[in-house]
This record gives structure tokens, sequence and C-alpha cells, in this order.
């Protein structure tokens, strides 16, 4: 009898309907002759409200007490999915993160998983149950208290528990059919992709992509957990993230897995640094240590008449202004001259481990942009990734150019179904 | 430095603004040199909500999971109330009924407090903490999982940690100014009493005072735990609950505490019982397999011509049901004639332990009632209790009878301020 983990999000069980919809295919993987687990997020809104209700109440709620609010959200949403099993005529247990045996470091809000002691679940499933499981939270190693994962945290629960009960395959339910060589949104032609490899996975999400966290992706590969992303309105086969495609996975033989572009960065130039050793590490130890974490950097060639340089950065727009401040702080020590704050920008990301053998993909990448009239003001590259940095104005037109470049659009005429088909 | 604890309803912290209310006097108790615990409800009509959620998932709720989901609802107010208080710059934490260490037996829905260890709570507390437990909640000895215990359990809470972390006073903030000699919706020169005792406070609260709940009076009184009952509206003295009243606790030495009225029961009448030993006892133990609670019983004197008798016995409305089918698959076996249902009663009753050493009381009792024209139907006594079955359409006219007779009705002509200056 094989060991399955589903995982709903909050869309998936925004109200009775869909609680008592999700229940049905949670009872089907059960007949199926699976023990099953079940991962779950807050109804709909609910943390969205529970949010409003805390800014009501202080400007700046305390991290440990925020933690007790929100995760009254899976507390409510688990309970009912339940009941609404236990109505079909199987047995079915809820359980908190902390009786789950999700441990986490103390840092509210964004805890990390520090270890999984899922003992609670093992009996419940050994007893013939359905085992559910809230997501998001956990407690804390020391203190025992509630906390958050952040974010996007239920997935990585759900990977965890996997984990650590060696399941076959952790299953994540979305309004998405899987996931897309492109945002379907933006190109009409994207493909949803059969098969993906972790490490794409990986650079796919760190690029943009947000079907999947990369801190997700990142516990599935630690641990070799197959992840299925699938949605939760249709029966549809979604995508399959895993170290080796299985069975009868199809894999294109392609060089690029997909197109990836983020929107939601800014870039910061500081002008005018003086260009001799321990400048870059002034300025950039001064944005850590107000934690913050920077994707793209750039250093311009110095000119040799000045012995000035300028530096760029990207990072998310929600830290610009933390940035600055702290850049200002220590404008004397380093002695630049100026910043620019510009958040008219797009990354726009292509990512496939095929380009490591095909040294043509980065000419093609660029020639695509640039016969679309897509002008590039920042590079980087990693093994099987290329980003580059254009305005914000121009990248739906530069991701369809890229997209079309590499033979990754659809044959068919159909359009992409997104959202699912329930909604 | 004395240890206070303080509970507070679902009226109390119903939105945003009676949150913040709320944690201003708590503040207040804490300056004045107290060490704080504050148990607190759901806010407003949350727990009705989860209900209301859950039936539209399952008719049937299961008991452990249905737990799980209304004790989401503390969660929330709980947090939100320990933010505002961290707000005041005073800090707090707040603790579920686990982690506070309440321990209860499992029976889902209507749990019983069998251990409190609030571990947790004196460290949050040496560590000048205002400690902000949930109300209404524990965890299972024997299988760890969450419970509730049933109607008014927020206040059982605050009296079982009051007697656990042996506090001076347990407070219970509500709606009203206290505890009054009458219903002042039906009695409007009802006065509000400033003492009374465990004893006579039991018998109101097994007559159909709601301002407390027997369960929790039984605790205080076990542990001598001192009640004061207020208005989280207004800053008035409230009503004392004690062994004996203290320092400035106004005694009269009345008679009488006070007039309570219930017209939640019904009456069953079984007719035509034959009277040989055993019947009677048949005829209960099918009530009590049933777990049904019985309130008053009367046996009819037998007629000699017959050999046959009637019994009356008055239980909830709420149970009517039951017993008339658990009485019915007897039938044949105590061979009983029929039975009648009658849900149009009120039982009015007057407690005082003056009444042991004033053998006028019963007299007084009944002359007053019949002055009003009010016929008597049952009858039963404690040792500081008279209780009269009426028909339903004569108890506000009773009630305001009796308690002019016995000297109650206020001086003052102002009107009784109910439901708190607030709201």
């Amino acid at each position: 009898m094989g060991l399955v983990v589903q995982k709903y999000g909050g869309s998936s069980v925004a109200d009775a309907e869909g609680i008592k919809r999700v229940a049905k295919r949670i009872v089907d993987a059960k007949k199926n002759g699976n023990q099953v687990v079940v991962v779950v997020s807050a109804m709909g809104d609910t943390t969205d409200e529970l949010i409003d209700l805390a800014g009501q109440v202080s400007p700046i709620p305390a991290g440990r007490e925020f933690d007790m609010l929100l995760t009254a959200g899976e507390r409510i949403s688990m309970a009912l999915l339940a009941m609404a099993i236990k109505n079909l005529g199987h047995e079915a247990q809820s359980f908190t993160g902390s009786q789950a045996g999700v441990i986490t470091d103390s840092v509210h809000n964004k805890a990390r998983i520090i270890d999984v002691t899922p003992g609670r679940i093992r009996t419940a499933l050994d007893e013939g149950n359905i085992a559910i499981v809230a997501g998001f939270q956990g407690v804390s190693q020391d203190k025992k208290d509630i906390t958050t994962l952040g974010r996007g945290g239920s997935d990585t629960t759900a990977v965890a528990l996997a984990a650590a009960l060696d399941a076959e395959v952790c299953e994540i339910y979305t309004d998405v059919d899987g996931v897309f060589t492109a945002d379907p949104r933006v190109v009409k032609k994207a493909r949803k992709i059969d098969w993906i490899s972790f490490e794409d996975m990986l650079e796919l999400a760190s690029s943009g992509s947000k079907v999947l966290l990369h801190r997700c992706v990142e516990y599935a590969r630690r641990y070799n957990i197959p992840i299925h992303v699938r949605s939760s309105f249709s029966g549809l086969q979604g995508t399959w993230v895993s170290n080796e495609p299985q069975g009868d996975q199809k894999v294109e033989q392609a060089i690029i897995s997909g197109v990836a572009h983020d929107t939601s960065e800014a870039k910061i130039t500081v002008v005018g640094v003086p260009d001799k050793p321990g400048e870059a590490a002034n300025i950039f130890r001064a944005i850590a240590d107000s934690q913050i974490n920077i994707d793209m950097i750039v250093q311009n060639v110095s000119a040799a008449s000045t012995g000035l340089t300028d530096i760029s950065f990207t990072l998310p727009k929600t830290e610009g202004r933390k940035a600055i401040d702290a850049l200002e702080r220590t404008k004397a020590a380093v002695g630049f001259e100026s910043l620019r704050y510009d958040d008219q920008i797009a990354k726009i990301s292509l990512v496939g481990a095929g380009m490591k053998t095909n040294p043509g993909v980065t000419a093609g990448f660029f020639e695509a942009l640039s016969d679309a009239g897509v002008n590039i003001e920042l590079i980087s590259t990693s093994e099987i990734r290329i980003s580059v940095v254009t305005r914000a104005d121009d990248v739906n037109e530069a991701v369809r150019a890229v997209h079309t470049a590499f033979g990754l659009d659809s044959d068919s005429d159909e359009a992409v179904v997104y959202g699912g088909t329930g909604r």
C-alpha cells in the first residue's frame, strides 16, 4: 500500500462546496488503496481577514501573537475537511502543525522546519484514518510556541511530511493545471510541462514562476520526493517534478524548460563608488545587515579618468525603502556620490539544463530580444539559466518572442485552460 | 503582589474596539500591582458562525473535529487581545487551553476539567507578562486531543485557573452589572446583590439564573475562590460570590437572596402507572440510560380503586423528544397507560439560606402566588430553596409578586441599568 501526501490550497477549499469536492477527491485516493495524508491551507480569504483584524487592533502586531492568530485559519479548514470526509463514510482526523510534529526554529512569521516527528500521523494512518494536517504552521523547538512558515508554507509542510513519512509522491493541488513553459496569461501558446527536473524547477521558481516556491522544491530535492503539481478542479495529469522521469511521463528532449518573468523587483544603482578594494563589500554588508536578499549584481567597468564606478543590483520592491535607508547611512563611510532607484524593470529568464551543452542558447536569447526591439540592462547567468533585466513595459513582448524563438509554442490552436475548469 | 484572574465573554470582545477597550482595563489591573491572567471567549458571533459552517459540511459533525473547529474562535480573540495589550506598552502572551495546562477528560463538546498544570502561565507571569488564556478549551489526558468544555466553559476555565494559581479573586466580566435579586428584564425593581454565598448562588444557577453556570460556582466553592461578577462596560462594583463577605461588602440580613425563574423546561406525565415496587425505578432507569438529566419529580397519591398512579417530572425542553422515545420503548414492560407532554410551564424558585431558620417562608411564597392568582402544579424544596411549577403565561406576574412580597424591591425609583452602560 502506498502513502500519498496531498496538499490543497485556499482556493480549493474556499467554501463548504469546495471542501466537500476536495473531500471526495481525497476519498478516491484512499479507495485506490493508498494511505492518505492531506495538508490544507486556510479557506479562501480567511488569512487576509485575520491580517486585517490584527491591523485594526495593533499597527505592528507582535510576531508570536500574529502566528497564534493566523494559525486559526487552518484549524477551521482542516476540521471542516475531516468532518466532510467522515460524512462520506471514511475515518479522518485533523492535526495541528504541532500535533503533526512539525518542529521549527523560533523565527515567527517565517519559521523554518528543522525536524518532523510524525508519530501521531503514523498512528492515525495505521488505524485506518485519513490524516488532515494544518499547513503553514509548526511549533518552535525551544519555546514550544506556535510558528508560521511564511508565504507558500503549506507546500513546504506537505513536502516535509512526505519526506518524514517516506511518501511515494507529494501531490500539490492548485487552481492551475501544472507548470507551464511560460505564464499562460502572457503567452497564449504556453504548454503544460509533463515532467521537469528539480534543478530546472528551482531555477524557474527563483526566476518568477509562482506555481511552486523555491523552498518547497529545494526540500523535495534534498529528500528526493517526487512532486505532482495538478489542478483540484480537473482529473488531468499535471506536472511531475523529480530527479528522473518515471513510467509514461513524457519528456521531450527540449533544450529549454521554460521562460519565466518577474516584475516584483526593483533596481538600485550606487553611483560614483571609489574603485578600490572593500567598497563593494561595505555596500553589500550594509544591505545584508538589514536582512535584505538581493538578486542580480553588476559592477560597471571603472572609468580610468575618474577612478569611480557604478554598482547596480536588483532586490524585491518591498525591500526598496529599507535598502535605500541602509545605504544612505553608509554614504559617508563608502564615499559614493548618489543612489538611483528604479522600480520599472522586469526580469526575463530562460531555464533549461540543455543549455549546458548548447552554446548557441545565449546568442539565440539575445537575438530574440533584439528582434523584438527589447533593450537589455543587466545580465546574469547560471549553468542552466540566463536572466536579463529589461524595461517593465517590454516584458510581455519579450517573453512571447523568446518563447517562440526556442520552439516552446504549443502546436495546438486550442487556448490553454488557465485557472482550471471549475473557476 | 496579588494574582487576579479576569474573564471576558464574547460580547466584551465582539470587535476591534471592544478588544482595545478590554485591553485598557487589563492594563489598569496590571498597573495596580497585580499579576494578571485573562481568560477570553471567542469574539461575538464567531462560535455560531463556525457551527453554521460545520452544518454546511456535515449534518452530524464528529465531536473531535467539532472541538478542533470551535477552538479556532478563542485562538483569534486571544491573539488579538495580546496584540492590543502589547500595543499599550505592556508584555502579553497568549496560550491555548492545552498550553495553559487545562487537562480534561475525553468527552468532546462537553469535557470536564480533571487537572490544571499552569507551568507555562506561571513562567510567563514571573517574566512580567500578562497571560491571555483561551477559555472553553482544553486537551484530553489520554489522547492529547483538543476538547471543549461546553456552554459557559470559559467561566469554568477562569475559576479552574484561579484555583490552580491560587489567585486572590476570579473576576467574571459580562454585559450585566452583577447578579440581581430577579431578572431585571422581568422585575424593574430588581436589586443588584453585593454579596452572595456560594450555596445561594448554586441554587440560583440551578433555578434558571443565567449569570453564572452551576459548574463554575461549584468549582469556585470547592477551591474557595471568590468570584466577582461585574460589567466590562462600567467601573462599578458587581456581585461578590464567596464563603464569607469581606471588607466593605454590604450584606443585608435578608432571608431571601433572590427569585429565579426558568422557562426552558417541559413536564412529562406518565399516566396510569401500576402502583407497585419497581415501577418508578423502571421509568427513571429508561430516562437515565438516555443520558437525560431530570429536575423535579412528583408522584401522585395512588387511587385506591384502580391501583394506578401518575408520575410527573420536568426536564429540559431540548431533551423532550428523546425522553418520550425512551419511555415509549418501555411502555410494555412498565405497563403505564399513556404519556402527556407539556412545554408551556415555568419554574419559579425562591433562594436563600435564611429560610432554614424562618418557617414562614414557604407559606409566604404560596400566599404571594395565590394573591396573584397563580396556580401551582408541582412543588419541590431543598434546605435553602423552594421551587414551584406554574403555567408559562403566569411567570412574569408570579416573579414580580414574590419579589415584592419578600421585600426585595429596590427602594430607588431609578430604573436598574441592565446590559451595562455601553450597549
